[in-house]
């Protein structure tokens, strides 16, 4: 479907029912809240079906606007999802009824009764941001807020690769539409917690670097992490640490598992992460990947490095004598 | 001087010796380098003044267009530089003789013959960037990249708030004019060096708090900075670090200074940096200030709690027992 398709879509439906992904980033939360107050202010019915894992910090923006999610008579549209099976656990029974996907991953299966879909979008939100005036709705402060928090989630700021002068361009849009950029930047990205400084203070006095420090590995026990008194909401992200550090092309992080030491890998290139993951039955990007192997940290990490080694050695990148 | 006089003047000038203020930063070299490129562009004659302070991750930018600095026969330029006495050490003898000065700070003391001053931009590159098409320079992929990284830096990559919707919207402009910006975004924002973490883990670590955790104090000892290898590049910041833990208000950081101990201030509203370090004898502005006392860390501990102690209660943010 086309953004004007999409529009038109929109604009002949009522009775929304909006569905986000499991553990919802700010980019599915943020969608669904602008999409949700857009249509509302064309004087349909929407709600956001009750994803019970929004962050906390986004609930001022979700509570007011979720139902109790009975589909009944409802359109239900999904936002950010790419999968059926990402649906919240709560969700399941919805299979197979969704009738519109908005959706930003090139990799969306096309689920829904109508696919809505642009890969080459940063986040879900620059897609929101283009079908309101199409919808005839005016960017609100309250939309232009939700829409910023899910364009700046996703790019980090704008400070990763996928950030596109379209998605700057959302950004200022929002900031014209009065949008209180600068509380959230402050929450999202110019504030940490003490437990999260605490984990990070670990890794840097317990990371083990290999191949001249373009390497960098780190275990994270839970001992530690209780320690620190980190809770989930204090590890974002927190598997991209090793490879933030100068000079590391490859970041691996260890954490304990129920069902073994799972590996979180990041590299830069030419270093492929999904490839070496493969080797462990594992598998992600090129960028990112990850997999769980049997045992405790110590063998999780005997396991990557063995791997790395392996990989390292076909592709010319470690040296053939170590 | 108005941006349309600013580029007709600059067209119907030559020779142009470009000028950056002290410890330049991203700005003043981006702003600089992008200048220098433009007015090339356009058949004049155009170097850098040899600032001795250029970055090294900049160097790649600035050598190529640096010259020796002779001013004889040369419209002298500056860029992003409020007054005479933030020039270089080595260009205090060209105090006098600058004809042009392009800057964002509304503090600008319009000490050149012409001042093209507006406060409202977030970067001096922004001003470059509206100058460039009045001058009829076409945006080269040099250019855009020079501009990007002073856009981004003076910004925090857009996170401060100073950041516009015209200052995304220049980033934008770069990004479509072919600037790599992934590469930047990489060695400005995404990377620090294992100095710099051991440094960061070394306040975590040592942290004092006050006020429920409103009052952070930090103390930075030359034997801890000598011990984790940092080197003054690894510093870049390092003083707003206390203030971004979450629930912080004001932080302080203090270091050792050869007259005495150096406090850094930063504050969160209602909290006023400038009046707290006023009482002891500094000054700066609202949200960061800094001042010197004599005597060792721990002296200038307890000179910075009493200040604070005062200042919170004479405005109530101080309980009155304690």
């Amino acid at each position: 479907m086309t953004r004007t398709e999409a529009a038109g879509w929109l604009k002949s439906h009522d009775n929304y029912l909006i569905l986000t992904h499991r553990r919802p980033d700010g980019d599915a939360v943020g969608s669904a809240v602008a999409l949700c107050l857009g249509l509302r202010s064309l004087g349909k019915a929407a709600e956001l079906f009750p994803n019970p894992q929004f962050p906390e910090k986004f609930l001022p923006l979700t509570r007011p606007l979720t139902g109790k999610g009975d589909p009944e008579g409802k359109t239900l549209v999904s936002v950010d999802t790419a999968t059926e099976g990402m649906l919240p656990y709560n969700a399941q029974h919805l299979t197979g009824r969704i009738r519109l996907a908005i959706d930003h991953h090139a990799s969306s299966t096309g689920y829904a009764e109508e696919n809505y879909i642009d890969g080459g979008a940063a986040a879900c939100g620059e897609m929101i941001l283009e079908l309101l005036p199409l919808l005839g709705a005016k960017l609100s402060k309250a939309m232009a807020e939700a829409l910023y928090i899910a364009v700046s989630t996703d790019t980090g700021c704008f400070r990763f690769s996928n950030t596109t002068a379209a998605t700057l361009r959302a950004a200022a849009a929002c900031l014209e539409a009065g949008a209180d950029v600068d509380r959230w930047n402050r929450l999202l990205f110019l504030t940490r917690s003490a437990a999260r400084l605490k984990v990070e203070a670990h890794i840097t006095q317990t990371a083990e670097f290999f191949l001249d420090g373009k390497i960098c590995l780190c275990m994270l026990p839970y001992s530690v992490l209780k320690a620190c008194g980190a809770r989930e909401d204090d590890l974002d992200e927190i598997s991209g640490f090793p490879r933030s550090i100068q000079g590391v092309e490859v970041g691996i992080m260890l954490r304990e598992a129920l069902d073994g030491a799972k590996i979180s890998l990041r590299t830069y290139k030419p270093w492929d992460a999904s490839a070496i993951c493969a080797l462990l039955g594992g598998g992600g990007h090129a960028a990112a990947a990850g997999a769980t192997v049997k045992g405790n940290l110590s063998q999780g990490r005997d396991a990557i490095l063995a791997a790395l080694r392996q990989y390292g050695k076909e592709v010319g990148l470690w040296p053939a004598e170590s």
